[in-house]
């Protein structure tokens, strides 16, 4: 096996070399990586099958959740079909490189052009899921950017014959061979994140304590988010079906999700009239409520009952900066929307928070004072994803305010680079420009691409 | 004063305070501190004359260099005068922030907006030029973020009177009094690198060491360049009037920049022919030339002469990967147009790169292949900056991919935010959506500026 430095630069070759291989190559090479796949369908299917028996020992151990063992299944559902769908989707996706964002005409004869280009090697860290190794695979190969992969050990034997089809594919076109690597173990993550000069980007998709750990130990940028700690506030005068609809839906629609609630604001004047109408909705759905002082006083003196005793407790202030990934959601009472801004401002992960109100001037405070990466007025915070926005596909969701914010598409993978040409006859050059000689004239060019 | 972490919070509640306060009040917060500048120049001056007192013992001792001195001198020419200038101009630009880039109906009243908004606390260290105080502070106030700058210690007596004519200056405005601050140690510097939670962006402006030691001390983002090893390319089709202008030019227009050529790249073709011609201006312009094996054969066995004994030497390695920041250019021979680019992706630092050729299928070649932030055609490499790409003012010039890449104007000071707001009766959740239920409609909505 290749050590974590020849890995690392053997990807950042493969990308240099990429560089002049057209775009179309690339969806080839994902067309010819789906057959591939389905070429092995049943070699991969039974190294999953073994994945799952491994599991299923260690779920009966008591030391893997029931829930990753069934994230680890392939064949569950249209999951295999999906999967390979997914490919030729991101392949019929606009291409996002080689577009031109800024042109200009810097003097007769010497034009400036800010073209679109991939970012370079990405390394990227999951966890369970097998598929994840194909849906990032396609992502790099279609944005340009070499990529470096390491899924959890859970999923080894999977992914190793999904990275050997790949390969397989790969050699078919006229992309390098080390465009795409698949490593196996902790200790070469390691090594890598040392590596920034070669690689660009790390993406690590999953658990809180998997990407802390990794921003905690690289000086490479990092893509994605940690936490997700999401919040609804209902304002003074929000509507009751809008807030009961809202935060049902932020909580319970798929509790594990990032983009899920985990907050519940008050306005303290709603505490007697819509909190109690909310709170019968989330207990009816099975929500815990942690409740602060006013909120728990406001459903004791109404007439909500818990189903269980345990469904409504006081909350501590811990609650309030955890994400409980569960049917549990945390009940602040604060006096004004100003006092709400602030709260979620020093609280929340600056995912996505999203306010009830009918008032236009609370919307429109709110939507600016709030900062976070999505800011939503009557509407869940589950909206918060990349599909959703509109973007064809996902990379993942950035709580950083650099490069990418939010749910991230095909264009948090590319970066951009500035070209420039001279077609004069003696060539262009600096000293001929400034006060008493040529002025610039910054004139735009009309083009979507570079054309030269 | 205030502790480091007292100011790194009073700065984050500056800016989320600020995001309520509109554009054209900030605008009015830079006329407004041009005028407390004009109205405080006296003493400013008088100050600057303070430390340039104490830096001409530091020369005379050995331990301050003349050009360092020279840069301290706020009075100097025009100095003065455009700094006053630069706050207006840059007063004047197009606003950064508010514009939508991405606007989607995801359903029947339920509207998405991607939004420009500025990153949040700037932490901006530079050394010696005093102007920079105001120059950055008119930045990070144009662009709605909120700054901590740290000036070199030798200006300041000069940089405190800046600093507060800019507090006072605010304090005529509504934006918050911690929106701008100045710090004076380097141990506040340490503990403010700490605190990635308050700060969002770090701004070295400086020496290679200055940049050096702050990537490596900070998990914060940074942006701007350590290096500026820009080379220039002479391919076997160059045309020898370009060569000698564009490798005269790159390397002689102002030595000390960033975007000087450090290093030139012969093909083994024009070692016969262009590159006598090219060492002769070099050499007639004072350059020092550091030749590796041919290149060096080729002088001694042509016309060419040395002004000087020392002004041709053998190179070493280290040569290619040093930047001179003067007279002095190390010269690479190499077989191919492909052997030139890879050995620039290996040695140079990223950030401007130049070809001299006829050949359009060489220039396309190297623009693609050549993975820096500028590749040139027949162009000095000294272009690659902010103003002479038309961006008005220039924050910096980033050799990182992530979010910013090349000369940065003012949108490498804003990231975006995304605002929704549903307008249905009632409100919107996601669950209504998905196989059998509604669909996402992703109609594009044409808007410059988010409508609620």
């Amino acid at each position: 096996m290749s050590s974590a430095e020849e890995i690392a630069r053997g990807a950042k070759a493969a990308f240099e070399k990429s560089q002049l291989v057209p775009a179309s190559e690339r969806i080839n090479a994902l067309h010819v990586i789906r057959r591939e796949l389905e070429a092995h369908k049943a070699e991969i299917l039974a190294a999953n099958v073994e994945d799952l028996k491994a599991a299923q020992v260690e779920v009966e151990a008591g030391k893997m959740d029931n829930a990753m063992l069934s994230r680890l299944n392939l064949d569950k559902g249209d999951k295999w079909d999906s999967m390979l769908q997914g490919i030729s989707d991101v392949a019929a996706l606009p291409e996002p490189t080689g577009k031109v964002s800024y042109a200009r005409e810097l003097d007769d004869g010497l034009e400036l052009y800010r073209v679109s280009c991939p970012i370079g090697v990405l390394l990227v860290i999951f966890e369970a899921r097998p598929e994840v190794v194909v849906n990032i695979a396609t992502l790099a190969i279609k944005s340009g950017n070499a990529a470096i992969l390491k899924g959890g050990k859970e999923s080894n034997r999977t992914t190793l014959l999904l990275s050997k089809a790949i390969s397989a594919g790969l050699a078919k076109t006229s992309l390098p061979s080390t465009y795409i690597q698949t490593i196996q173990t902790r200790a070469e993550v390691s090594s890598l994140l040392d590596m920034d000069r070669y690689i660009d980007l790390v993406i690590p998709r999953g658990s809180n304590s998997l990407v802390k750990n990794i921003q905690n130990n690289t000086r490479i940028p990092v893509m994605g988010h940690a936490d997700g700690i999401c919040s609804v506030y209902i304002d003074e005068s929000a509507n009751v079906d809008k807030a009961v609809r809202v935060v049902v839906d932020s909580k319970t629609d798929y509790p594990s999700a990032c983009n899920a609630a985990e907050t519940l604001i008050l306005h303290e004047s709603v505490l007697t009239t819509i909190w109690p109408k909310v709170a019968e909705a989330l207990l009816a759905a099975n929500v815990k409520l942690l409740c602060d002082a006013p909120s728990l006083a406001a459903l004791q003196s109404s007439s909500v009952s818990a189903p269980a005793s345990a469904s409504i407790a006081p909350s501590t202030d811990a609650d309030y900066s955890t994400e409980h990934l569960s049917l549990t959601i945390a009940v602040k009472t604060l006096p004004s929307l100003q006092a709400a801004m602030e709260w979620i401002n020093a609280h929340s992960s600056h995912h996505t928070d999203s306010i009830v109100t009918e008032s236009d001037e609370a919307a429109h405070i709110f939507t600016r004072g709030v900062d976070s990466a999505g800011t939503f007025v009557n509407a869940s915070t589950r909206f918060a994803d990349g599909f959703r926005y509109g973007f064809g596909t996902e990379v993942g969701i950035s709580t950083g305010r650099i490069h990418a914010r939010g749910p991230v598409g095909l264009e948090g993978l590319v970066t951009y680079k500035y070209m420039m040409k001279s077609k004069g006859a003696k060539g262009h050059i600096a000293s001929e420009f400034g006060a008493g000689k040529k002025a610039y004239k910054h004139a735009p060019i009309e083009a979507s691409s570079v054309p030269f």
